[in-house]
């Protein structure tokens, strides 16, 4: 028996209606069954499936949920503005409103551009690189994910080599191999994109050495070429400025989506005085760009970034989550690995390499109410109390005796569906 | 002295943090002064700007708002999905209703994929296309926007030659050339792009022959490849069903955007049986993709487009306009074109090259409340009564009125911004 029939009912309805039922980072194809497709209710850091089951929500919309949903700041904010307007035939005075206090708050940007998807940010940033000195090459580093462009996407069905003919890729965290990519782009170096850490599904994370970030600053000054930091899944959850100031190095572009408005729909592209007349010269547009509502949202999701210590209040939610969870692998004898900023966790287990005990693990902590991921970064919100933490890890406890128990002969998990992404991931 | 001095101080801070001020497709900086940038409020048919005056809002956003700014009934349904939820770690049944909803209207549709942008649903129509039989080659009618994306953004600046390395122009409307452009493609031709009928910027529209529409469907079947509906810009402003139903031409693929939601920040890709797999082969995905709230607004419009007579509606009030304008250009002696569908109307005066006669009655219309555009095509709501029109109609009387008077010695307008936009357009 299914453990959700409404959401089984449903998802049988998607798959009449829409290919594989499913499609993008949302479809739970690949997740253990315990996992629901679907969401009836979002609120603070709880999720509500159709069967009546809560959840302790540790990937946060895939990072948009900073702040909590439907946190009562915000939501205030836009009731305000639905009653003005929201896609009209120009913006309104949010847009600037909002582009002055990215421009006050991130210590490299000077203008600001917005969109919609994190690709909207991420392709522009490609295109002003471009523009900047009318280069072509595109530095990338290896398995990194951009967004799902045909030049970034790392699923090949579809695209033609000519989709990412000038792009040249190189090791993350590895200047070396970084020199060697400006070197073979020579003088047709367009920019260069950096995410703040690694963090790639299926994969431990790490943070790059304060020398890569400054080395690729300075690889970019010497070419005249720009650096861009993607910090559409990063952003906000490391600083309060872009992620690299901890290094202290400032791009030249930087993107940013997923938090800026707490999960309306906003984008953006920073950039300093120097590619301010590059920005301007490209054309990017689209049809609801200049929407208000999602620029109020974001407007009053900066005040609480700037404003209140929900920062240092994740940080210390994830550490005493980290804590505990690795003090129960301990005790049971089960090698982990949690890596990257904790406030972004990923969780991998010892010899796992078909994910049959992260599959495990956490499609019991799913049945249990706490929506934990097998191999994604996780995210933590900023409305996740002592409480919700320990009760989180009661329930992982709980799916860490029902694993130890389990562990002789526990069975592969769907392993030939994770395999055929894990084959997707590695072809790009 | 400035007409609008807030909407100014509005335009001078934008200036600092914004490049140019603006960017895209609602930037006003092509048009007459009298335009205000920045909009303070929107109801119904209506546009307020920051300095208290009025329009009636021909362009309707660009063409999202169909029913009426603010309709109650979407805005009701709207509501209640944002008292539960909207950008979650999963979508909600909303996404389900909706692709079941598009499947029973669409006639050539078996399934739905959502997205944000209008470019998103054409660029993934793109890679499905590719996807379907692993060919390369795309057909677009010369000039045709399809969106922003470097495969098709009208502006080369930052655009690589190998971005369209695969793309095969041909002239729209004309059988031979579109031959001559399969021949070219060979056994390549993954699939062809078409507009329900020819709305550039700056041209006279017209519709396409049934014979044309024909023609494209029947290469396609000789070439297994795909016909690809772009309904993004009139998309339930001709049909409640595909645009070219009305040639009885079914595509395998049709982009939706802009109206889909009213407003609210949805497109669509839909398509048939045939490409179902090729759809489910790809990976397509945006952070705001699976969001609750569009989705719901997209149902409500929906309903709304079945339900009533909200087409019957707009294209009559759309031909009391042109009637009427009709009319008194003949009264005031002044050479004009309309064209295109009423409901979607482009004005154009003859002998006008440099737009100085539509930039002069646009600008006064503007002044005097009605907003119209000099160049791009317009768009009717639902929500536009008899009265409407007819305080319309007076506002372009005495537009009329003043342009006759001014027309000896008019003197250009502003006609080096517009020539650059000229030139970027033609470079496409």
């Amino acid at each position: 028996m299914t453990p959700h029939p409404k959401d089984a009912e449903l998802r049988e309805r998607a798959r009449q209606v829409i290919p594989n039922g499913m499609y993008g980072h949302e479809s739970v194809a690949a997740l253990p069954t315990d996992f629901p497709q679907f969401f009836a209710k979002a609120e603070g850091a709880y999720l509500w499936d159709y069967d009546g089951n809560r959840y302790i929500d540790y990937m946060c919309a895939y990072g948009p949920n900073l702040l909590g949903y439907r946190n009562p700041v915000i939501e205030a904010a836009v009731s305000g503005q639905m009653d003005r307007g929201d896609t009209m035939t120009g913006p309104s005075e949010a847009m600037v409103i909002l582009a002055e206090a990215l421009v006050g708050m991130i210590s490299h940007a000077d203008w600001a551009m917005f969109c919609k998807n994190g690709s909207d940010a991420t392709s522009m940033a490609m295109v002003v690189a471009r523009a900047y000195r009318d280069r072509r090459k595109i530095l990338v580093a290896k398995g990194t994910y951009h967004g799902a462009s045909p030049w970034n996407t790392p699923n090949l069905k579809g695209i033609t080599p000519e989709d990412r003919a000038h792009v040249i890729y190189f090791d993350y965290n590895d200047l070396d191999s970084a020199r060697a990519a400006f070197r073979e782009a020579g003088t047709d170096v367009a920019g260069v994109f950096a995410t703040p850490f690694r963090h790639e599904i299926f994969a431990d994370q790490f943070l790059p050495s304060a020398e890569y970030a400054r080395g690729l600053r300075q690889l970019c000054d010497e070419t005249d070429s720009l650096l861009i930091v993607d910090e559409i899944r990063a952003g906000f959850r490391l600083s309060r400025d872009c992620s690299w100031s901890i290094h202290d190095v400032e791009p030249d572009l930087s993107a940013w989506g997923k938090v800026l408005g707490n999960g309306y729909p906003i984008s953006a592209l920073l950039g300093s005085d120097k590619v301010r007349a590059a920005a301007g010269s490209i054309y990017a547009t689209g049809s609801f760009w200049f929407s208000a509502v999602p620029m109020v949202a974001a407007i009053a999701t900066l005040q609480l970034i700037r404003e209140t210590d929900y920062l240092e209040r994740m940080v210390a939610a994830a550490e005493r989550l980290r804590t505990g969870i690795a003090a129960q692998a301990e005790t049971y004898g089960i090698g982990i690995r949690q890596t990257g900023p904790a406030q972004m966790p990923q969780i991998l287990f010892d010899g796992d390499d078909d994910l049959r005990l992260g599959a495990f693990w956490t499609g019991n902590a799913a049945r249990l109410g706490a929506y934990l991921h097998p191999y994604h970064n996780m995210f933590l919100c900023a409305a996740m109390s002592d409480a919700d933490i320990d009760n989180t890890l009661a329930i992982t406890d709980e799916a860490f005796a029902l694993l130890k128990k389990s562990l002789p002969g526990l069975p592969p998990h769907r392993i030939e569906r994770l395999n055929q992404r894990l084959l997707v991931r590695k072809s790009a």
